[in-house]
């Protein structure tokens, strides 16, 4: 029904920056990703630099998947001045539910800035919205309910799109729905996948300040893509990893297009 | 002579969480090799939430790759919870003999903690229990004497299972050793794989409390059986590193059973 | 003209200790870089360590990508005690021009540390020696003037060996530049492989006092032949990225002098 053939196109042109405040475990994954895609990666989290570097980014992704008070700081110096320059905002609330620090940090940034999208899985935003869920580390178990709703419950909640990824993923601005039925089953079995969607998100914000609901589906669309190619051939969770670069390169605006299973739900 | 593959199919069945406090170098390779072998790593580190992390998980990984102060202090308060709830604790004094820092540091975790199992090189083991030894970095360079007498000291100095691996690892509990004929050289090409046996001996430890000789004896015949299956095609490091992951979400308990060579040494 | 292979024989023979303080993006990938190649990365930058480590390596690479300030007082620390014993120094700075933190980091660390070898982008550099130029994020955009003058200033001005790397690298001592034409554009596709080449001049630079000029020149051509390799029949970023660690383990010194493509410029 919707064609991100064009929000990739344009986002290869723009080769907008993403400021990533993000976790050590993904790091170079989320930069690859980024960069795979066509767009420019910049890690900074220096209190001397962050609010500079966010100025001149299309974007910032915020991850808390291995928080510390120092990091949560720059989250939130980064996170004010891109909510005071329009700058979209995506938040990934890595092991919500898991711990009560995870929680309430995830909370205070929701609360405290202006963020335009929240992708995460079904345990971590159903703990956010207070709906009863099983969160085993960094994996959601369980338990969380019809995530069409949850979606929908957080982009409410919250006042900006929600992104509840899963074997289906779905994406609400809290009134609209979005189905996006692609992806693989072996992007559960590589760490890091999910905080890849969440800097892809990032990507095909960047820059924008309309339409944010089909950017972030369409962002999901085009990763999702990307996984069934790269599982095409794959020998295991190793060998897909490396082709899901070659595939986030390779994507063809036309050919995602075709590919990208996005419905109203 | 001891057939590996029951524990890893229940290790499948119960996916325990495996708390990892690690370094910054191969914290991404880590949580890989945990979620591909079949458990789920989360990586956490912030006072605010160590203890409530490894309540949480079947075991608790330690690893002073890039130690500093602060990570230290979490490596202390996760483990003395840890040790309260006796859940298992696996250290890994990566440099141990190359700095007095990395030396002082494990003697205090194996002093103030109640650790279950210790994984190193030669170089680093035989540097905690007082043997001279060349550590180069934090590679063993050679001149720690008999592995397998070493593992034994190790374990009766300390006071749990001692695992020094090298060509063929050596694992002891004091009194028995076991050996390890299991590998391959590819693994001294690849930063992190020694880090990654000691994740996954945390994976084989998760949730027990008995025969912790055996479950990490068995925890480095399936590293090793991993890395002999990933070597068969690989064209030099790079892509034997990716095939690895994939060899071991490939581990078949019953191939396993057959390929492991665990001898009593 | 300049024959490279020797020097890679002898690296591979005295497997020098490379002392790192990097970025938490690309730790793991300098340290297979420096592996793949033959020498013996260690990552350390703990006050209580890093004089005693930079004590046992042959060189010293500073990296700034994720800066703070701990990691900086680390870099100086390390530095004036490399600087004391003469150990070679290489200085990555990334992203200056990007922000006024990272430009005034670089500066201090050229200032207070007898740094031997410089490797930028162009934008990079050119900030540093006072061109306008243009950096978004820790890519170099265009706009710094000729490559080849531009790291002959940057060695006048600091008083060291300049590498400005790019489709064709330049490297110069004040005097001498020396063009290196090889590499391959994927590298600009994947994360951190301007890092790498920096980790690669501490490599060749490792424990020598003489003829940085060509050693620097001699780990980009090391470096660009491997890449060239990896990129024959890699699918794209990925798969290239794990052939790129399998094809810098398997240079040999013979073909590399045949394949090196160093020119006085």
């Amino acid at each position: 029904m919707i064609a991100p053939g064009e929000s990739l196109r344009a986002l290869r042109e723009a080769r907008p920056l993403v400021h990533q405040i993000t976790n050590y475990v993904v790091m170079n994954e989320t930069a690859n990703a980024t960069l795979a895609l066509g767009a420019l990666p910049v890690m900074a989290h220096a209190p001397e630099e962050v609010e500079e570097m966010v100025g001149l980014a299309g974007a910032l992704v915020l991850n808390i998947g291995t928080l510390s008070e120092h990091w949560v700081d720059a989250m939130l110096a980064a996170g004010r001045r891109a909510s005071a320059n329009g700058t979209p905002i995506v938040l990934d609330p890595v092991g919500a539910g898991a711990t009560r620090y995870r929680t309430e940090t995830s909370r205070r940034l929701l609360g405290e800035l202006e963020v335009t999208a929240l992708r995460g899985n079904a345990g971590e935003i159903a703990t956010l919205v207070g709906v009863e869920a099983e969160v085993r580390g960094v994996e959601s178990i369980g338990g969380a309910g019809d995530p069409a709703e949850l979606a929908r419950a957080a982009a409410r909640s919250f006042g900006l799109v929600a992104s509840v990824t899963g074997p289906v993923d779905f994406v609400s601005d809290g009134e609209r729905v979005l189905s996006v039925a692609n992806g693989h089953e072996l992007l559960a079995a590589v760490s890091g996948t999910g905080c890849m969607s969440t800097a892809i998100t990032g990507c095909f914000l960047a820059g924008k300040r309309e339409a944010p609901l089909q950017a972030a589906a369409e962002a999901l669309a085009a990763f999702g893509v990307a996984a069934e190619d790269a599982a095409a051939g794959a020998g295991g969770p190793g060998t897909f990893h490396a082709r899901l670069y070659d595939a986030l390169a390779a994507l063809e605006p036309d050919a995602l297009a075709e590919q990208a299973r996005i419905e109203p739900s």
